[in-house]
């Protein structure tokens, strides 16, 4: 089946801002985190978490986490996964789970572009044929897969909104891969509307600090580029 | 004021099991983990859990987070703030808190000693005056702590549940530091309220695997000490 | 062309052994790093490596690093980038380097199977044509790739000795997939020659810790199996 | 004793910046390292370095470590551990090694106040004296060190050079604590000696990016200050 990238925020820290504005304000405080929690108007929370994100203080952003479902490209977990750093990944395996009768992706170039999708289309029949016959001549699903193309997969991954953060900076830009642009893309709307403070100042680099680092990469979108 | 140690839960996942069932189901299955979510019974979720707790296929147990308000001896912060991995930190600061009538910690084998008792309570009171003093004499905060001895401090913390798993196995051992042990316990007590299955076996190594890792230093608690 | 899967140590810290040592008795010493260099003899060195290896105290292995060379399919280069801690990796880009012609790796149990064999290796053709193709029709490498099968990737890769033997625990079992099984091994003989005390245990789970956490999945290897 | 802040470089990767490159060029070449190796100039090899740091292509810096001795309070120990990605250390512990006859370090505003420097040192025999009473009494190492001020501590501390330019941004800062400033700016010297195109831009916020994340907390070195 023909399926498209897909983000689902699925499970989070009930109230994100809550949790930052309390540990950033503890820092300067003689009082503990329930005496805060108390008091703190949500007006109070709203300008310490502004205050925190563009001072760049981030560490505070790390008590709260994101779960999500992603349904992606191989090609775009394998990417996905680079990520080490307050993040945490599980995957459908492809040596316990068969793919007989895969899922898969069309890039927009291929969509836009008859002739390819034609002999995208056919080619991934080829390997579906030549997968189950691999799998009947005997061969495991953990060897029969390495003729595979960049089928969809599964995951969960959970981030905190500092690694989130870090995401969308990278992958929210438009030198981003498309398919990963994509699912940074869905993330950043929806966690924006469980915590629009927090993540309002969210996204690529040159829309969070004002300049381009890809430097004769770079999408021309703003002027102010970084070259070496 | 002398203060005891104490960990307090304030805010977790809402329902930890679920998320690493779903997690680890999602690697052996054709299905995704939203048609996962609706169809796995608790009794699925808790016979999956402890499944993957006792396989030590602990990586699906990082979709979880527990945040804590911690209050201990410096002595004890210090210590803490060394797990490096699935942990995040807040913490009061000297530079811009003023320790001006600090609290502070007796260890249990100061309190037992009454001669002991007398001569600390002393040199915390020395102590205060000192701090004092310097501030008086227009030294800053950051620079009149130099002096200070272990005071007590205020900490968020937050752990998912496979690096609170490996915080519990160090911590929790009777060769830990008293309070961190102390700390470790109330948390173990608390997570185990709210998650009994994912934290049925946490605990020290020795509870945990079965043998000791301490060789020469063992509390001698279990037979089975590895020794180099 | 058709290659193997290799693994080639090009860079490390001079003397492992010496740092991890040094860094080791540091912690029960009055003295600092620099008189505990010129004091401590190979054979003080070795006995503490042992030690600390032996007991678990595996923080002073990080004060290491060993650079590797790696040729993989991307299969297992997807697998092998998941390892998160004290692990750094550099891979050619599909995005930019074109996959005209490119390399792979043929598993075992295909190259046992002549009928297997053959269908593979004309896949591998037909994928060929495929992607150049695409190429052809104005599809950009990085889109063309999805068809592309678990290609040859070249990755260089850094870890510290203790997130080697973390390494050595998982992916020379006998229950890792063949190809990073062999990776991990190579890896591990090569690292044995320069630091020989240092990795002596390092290896599988089983030679490591006397028991297998594979449960109902253990290769039967040793007896003394963990099941939940 | 009285003694000052210290950091010394004591082993590091014979040639860091060429790791760097090759790592770096590896992504974009049909290559391997170690023909690249043998193929990149002096030349090539430094014009990449530049590139690579000024695009902020920072997972190649990874490949390469600095092992550092470093002589410091307790009160800066416990900033500086606070690091987790990219760096491992190793500390003298006051659970094992007596604080008799600690050595100390005096602030400078204490230093350049008479007054408040005969009162600091006043109170540090006091202190001795009250640590060796306790054991005196009974009191274990690891109690009496409750009572004790900000002694000096030794660690080995390991980064790479990517983790090492982070720390420069927040240590290097005027508005960094002194004496964890004066810590990264002797790393920072030692570790340009022997990578000088790699370190050329490292330093504080304002110097590598040009502006003051600081916001009203500014020293006001430069005019470009980011405000929430």
């Amino acid at each position: 089946m023909e399926v498209r990238p897909e983000a689902k925020l699925i499970d989070y820290t009930p109230d994100p801002e809550k949790n930052v504005a309390i540990s950033a304000r503890l820092c300067y405080s003689k009082k503990g985190p329930e005496q805060l929690m108390e008091e703190m108007s949500r007006e109070e929370i709203e300008k310490l978490v502004r205050k925190v994100v563009s001072m760049g203080h981030l560490s505070t952003l790390e008590h709260t986490y994101f779960y999500f479902h992603i349904q992606c490209s191989r090609v775009t977990s394998h990417q996905l996964v680079r990520q080490r750093i307050g993040v945490s990944y599980s995957q459908r395996s492809q040596r316990y789970v068969s793919e007989e009768d895969f899922d898969y992706i069309i890039p927009p170039s291929i969509q836009k572009n008859s002739e390819a999708l034609k002999a995208f289309r056919e080619y991934m029949e080829i390997s579906k044929e030549a997968y189950k016959s691999l799998l009947d001549k005997g061969i495991p699903k953990e060897d029969a897969r390495f003729l595979l193309p960049a089928v969809k997969t599964n995951l969960v991954v959970s981030y905190n909104a500092r690694s989130l953060m870090h995401f969308f900076r990278l992958r929210c830009c438009n030198r981003a891969q498309w398919e990963i642009r994509s699912i940074a893309n869905q993330m950043l709307f929806q966690v924006r509307k469980v915590a629009p403070v927090l993540f309002e100042k969210a996204g690529p680099t040159c829309e969070v600090e004002g300049y381009c680092p890809e430097g004769e990469f770079s999408c021309g979108r703003i002027d102010n580029i970084k070259t070496s």
